[in-house]
């Protein structure tokens, strides 16, 4: 008899999130039948999506890297790691239909948490989010916002490889010197600058081309207003309105969209699973080469699974946002 | 010497435009060099767009179509009709290189002024709108919100020649009328029903894959919420958001654009410029063989031209709203 532990949602969020809106819990896992593998989460991505995802009591949905404990399927022998969709829990069983090899090749000296990450699910957003939604060209100017967490840190590095001017606007002054090491051209706390809007012309007078938004509400309204004629939006995430009780309301985007002819898209990655190994085979080549830098924001601890993803909605972290078992 | 008349704006409009706003002058025109051609405005076209673009104190811009009374150009002989951009004026000078020819074999009994509405500028709006930034298919749902203006009537029935089903909103039951007399599947009146969102999900139960926008404000933010997954939004004004004092502001589009991965682009026709035959000639055959039809709201006398800009922002027309000198 194999035990687990996993978090559910107890309470649908309202608001900020709470610690009592989760609920730790136990169960046994059935014993496996041929085909089935048993696995144990190592590491366990967490990312602002679930805050609006997350619809359901039960079961905190969510990846994770995990080991093969037992396996009654010869291609997952046992100590092959995988990544899974199997969301806040210490251990499961899989018919392994719905788990993802790793990358090949991966070198030993390159954490295999990095498979959630930068050459993961985060790496492929940025990835898709500049090349299809952006679709940036080199010379133009991207601004970036929550720049220094999972996704908008390996944007500006893309965009920058890209051979694209990168602008980026996080929320201390140790998330600034990250972007400025990380070689994006102009960084700036946003909480700190008097003006946004002053900031962003200064930081790039003739205004922006593509603006890849993981933020939205008044940030997007003010940058709106800076977009070039013909600028692309490409919305990532909108974690500034994910916490409110009442939705926030703000400036209407029809006027500049219409008079700038500016095109906006949400996207979310599993648009391009069809194109999951070309781009994590470019973000690997990328990290190999030094050329894309990564952070991890690691918590230590199943247990502290809640705390460490209200931390991230406050913007604790630099970089990804990783729970090790 | 001949004396011409023409309006200009005295005051920058703030809020709703006043009459007051205006003032009639008169000027006399230069006589006419080698290759200089007089003409007389026959007919003058009023757009929503005019109560946003007229940033400058001065002559109202504009076009209308035009008579040549003199030429010194072989080109344009005396009683060429011609579109031109002259503003609001009855008589003006040219060098010919900014005149846009009629349309050719333009038939006897279709009035001149269309060249202005349904087979000019507002029919060329529908017509690239639909087509290039809607991406319309056949057999997908359409909604046009102020459908019984110039551009929403024409831009609706496009979109039935091209196998859609389409839902438009108006502001009177007299233009709800009048949409169902176009084809359109669904018309009602936006200032009339009691629940707009239940009223769109009525009308098309399964959600909208385009959305022809000429208003913007709180009307768009709930059609966003009944956009299907990569729904495709062409933002062709937002009528209003022109004419209050403080900007409106309303719900964030930010967390809908995401989770429905949706495309919202604004337009200008002006980016098709290089198309416009092309445009002009489909919607000339399309009318001739009656599968567009169309209205105009046609106010007499120069004199009128404040007032009847007026109206249109009011909302009295039915279809496009044009002044006969």
């Amino acid at each position: 008899m194999v035990q687990t532990e996993f978090w559910v949602l107890k309470n649908h969020f309202e608001g900020f999130p709470k610690l009592s809106d989760f609920e730790l819990k136990e169960a046994e896992l059935p014993a496996l039948n041929n085909g089935d593998v048993l696995l144990e989460s190592v590491f366990l991505s967490l990312d602002p999506y679930m805050r609006i995802y997350q619809k359901e009591k039960g079961l905190m949905k969510g990846s994770q890297v995990a080991r093969v404990l037992e396996s009654k399927d010869p291609a997952y022998p046992v100590g092959t790691l995988v990544v899974a969709n199997a969301g806040w829990t210490t251990r499961f069983v899989s018919s392994g239909k719905d788990l993802q090899r790793m990358i090949p090749d991966w070198p030993d000296d390159l954490p295999r948490s990095l498979a959630l990450g930068t050459i993961g699910m985060t790496g492929l957003t940025a990835y898709f989010g500049l090349l299809e939604v952006c679709k940036l060209k080199p010379g133009e100017t991207v601004l970036i916002n929550s720049a220094a967490g999972a996704v908008g840190s390996v944007a500006g590095q893309i965009a920058k490889i890209a051979g694209c001017k990168v602008v980026g606007s996080a929320g201390s002054d140790e998330k600034v010197a990250y972007l400025k090491d990380l070689g994006f051209d102009v960084g700036f706390n946003y909480k700190t600058v008097w003006s946004l809007a002053e900031t962003l012309k200064e930081a790039s007078p003739e205004g922006y081309d593509c603006y890849f938004d993981n933020v939205g509400g008044e940030f997007s309204s003010i940058a709106l207003q800076q977009m070039k004629k013909y600028g692309r939006i490409a919305v990532c995430g909108a974690i500034s309105l994910y916490n409110d009780r009442e939705p926030p309301t703000g400036s209407y985007v029809q006027v500049p969209m219409v008079l700038k002819e500016l095109c906006m898209e949400g996207f979310l990655v599993t648009r391009w699973v069809n194109r999951k190994e070309e781009g994590l085979k470019a973000l690997m080549k990328w990290v190999l080469e030094g050329k894309i830098k990564w952070q991890e924001y690691i918590t230590e601890g199943f247990e502290n699974m809640p705390a460490a993803f209200l931390g991230m909605l406050k913007g604790n972290n630099l970089g990804k946002t990783i729970v090790k078992v």
